[in-house]
């Protein structure tokens, strides 16, 4: 499993050595929009069961890199496999998102909750892991990935996805506590999580904090960033030369790149809200940085995607003092099942032409 | 019409005299959550009926101030008057938000729009005004409104409210034309809209960019900060003693509050997602500021409620040289239907004892 990958690009730009052109991977790359993607789904039947069996897992994580000259293969799961594993019980309702059966609402089931096994609640990511990995054979390097404790919490208080976030906004306020408490076990939980995505062969390791930027700077600096800094520096990820990189991506995370580029992650996921020449000036090089072309642009033509991906590197290196180095390419947020495949090979093919050093 | 009224705290503040105490008003601070609207509304039969109907909307814009020392009234209507006087008809699906029945999808639909008439089309908004103006008799200012034109672009095209903002951003990028000719549409008609409530009776006036927050830094400064800065520029509002003040609301809006505060608006309206600290250094003195609670504080407890009343005038205050002028107290965005009179009492006392100067 330590085997480096023969496209190492990814984890080069992350330990900070230089590369022949910038590596691009896509939030999303696996999902709806490939045809091959639906047939497969049809077949499972549903999202969780696919994400559920590691074979068709390890199928669709494969699909995009089939068709894409891309640099990483990401882990096909989803960011609430932990709060499930816990008992709260996933569910998908069609154009509704993920829900919860049993959602966390008071100190008392809060207190309830434990960190799952991996090898035995979570086996079957661990599973998808192992035989993406074999099945990848070496060529491009594995991303495993978890939602963050913070983002984790929101759908366990709510239950589902919210638009104000009221029941948590409203325990961060009458039981602070609580919340901490239920932050806290997530921490573990991820921690742990990650850890053996890890063991099981993952070669990145990616944090989605999509919730974050619903926060005030205060709240944000209570009850999100110590926890993903909790993180960054309790998570085992071996010595400097092998080390297994750690990206923390976060929507609305723009004010807090200075705090974030301290928190000891390798790597910081940024979305589209904020020019990315300001954020490699504000970042200082201490972190590689992944984005952020916002998604919508994919609907554009395919000269407008290769225009925007030129600003978009052009940007990077405009803050990065004319250096291309210590960039990852992704879009800002996740692809969206209406977009074109051939829009996708684009960009790809963009990013690698139009970074080419 | 041109009378004080005589609780100007407002418009002080916003032509940046000293007061007493700073002043507070609420977004959405007519709306479900007080029994009194639900009555009307019921009687009224929908919100649409209401907003069109200016006894009813006079009616519900007073509700609020019966109850609360507020100090300043909003007229009672929709951000989304303006499309439906053009012809797209808004309508509401319950929990659904707006919608239009004939969007503009096309440059041949967009070449077609025209600027209603104000005092045909639109006179429901004005008898409002002058109606409200009558009833207030001069106890505190009105205030008019309308959406931005990036914010009525998006309803516009998209046909209602969107998650991605798809349909308009393909034509940012494919036919960027079409939709500089919508924005420059929609622009004279807001200038024509305010210009309007400001002869009916309104003391301030703001505009809602709502979606301006969605938008890379680049597609902003292209397609919503431009038509923010030509209204504050062109919109007539009288000479500087008598001046009706101009305030730019954003969601998002944190990383142009520069350029913002350079755009000849009186007063920059932010979100909660921005210390004030902070966007009061940024700003300079060069315009007021309002906002910018998380209503979700509005959740948390009387006590809650006022520790972070307090916070949020000591950080504008930190950021102004510990000076309290130049603040205008508020939420940063609408109120939900779903909080408690007696939390918005003890925000707007504590906002009101905790300022006193």
């Amino acid at each position: 499993m330590s085997n480096a990958p023969k496209n190492d690009r990814l984890l080069r730009v992350l330990r900070r050595e230089s590369v022949d052109r910038t590596p691009v991977w896509l939030m999303r790359q696996a999902g709806r929009y490939l045809p091959e993607y639906r047939a497969t789904r049809q077949r499972a039947g549903s999202f969780l069961a696919m994400a559920k069996n590691p074979y068709i897992a390890c199928e669709v994580t494969l699909q995009p890199l089939a068709r894409f000259p891309l640099d990483a293969a990401i882990l096909f799961s989803d960011i609430l496999t932990i709060p499930d594993a816990m008992g709260l019980e996933l569910y998908f309702v069609d154009g509704e998102g993920p829900k919860f059966r049993h959602p966390v609402r008071d100190a008392a089931s809060i207190a309830k909750l434990a960190v799952p096994d991996m090898e035995t609640e979570l086996r079957y990511v661990m599973d998808a892991v192992r035989l993406i990995r074999r099945e990848l054979n070496d060529s491009v390097p594995l991303i495993g990935f978890s939602g963050s404790p913070w983002t984790l919490a929101c759908y366990m208080v709510e239950g589902g996805g919210s638009k104000d976030f009221a029941r948590i906004k409203t325990m961060a306020l009458n039981d602070p506590a609580a919340l901490h408490q239920l932050l806290s076990v997530n921490t573990d939980a991820v921690i742990a999580y990650l850890g053996a995505q890890r063991a099981a062969g993952a070669q990145v390791l990616q944090v989605f904090d999509t919730w974050g930027g619903v926060l005030s700077p205060e709240m944000y600096r209570e009850f999100s960033l110590p926890y993903l800094t909790r993180i960054a520096r309790e998570l085992e990820r071996g010595d400097d030369a092998q080390r297994t990189p750690l990206i923390l991506f976060g929507k609305g995370n723009a004010p807090y790149l200075e705090e974030l580029a301290d928190s000891g992650a390798e790597g910081i996921g940024v979305d589209w809200l904020v020019e990315l020449s300001e954020a490699a000036r504000r970042t200082q090089g201490k972190v590689a940085l992944q984005g952020n072309l916002d998604p919508a642009i994919l609907y554009g033509s395919p000269e407008a995607i290769r225009r925007h991906v030129q600003r978009t590197l052009d940007s990077y290196a405009t803050g990065n003092g004319t250096s291309r180095e210590g960039h990852v390419f992704n879009l800002g947020h996740g692809m969206s099942p209406d977009m074109d495949p051939e829009h996708v090979a684009a960009l790809v093919n963009a990013v690698h032409e139009c970074s080419a050093r």
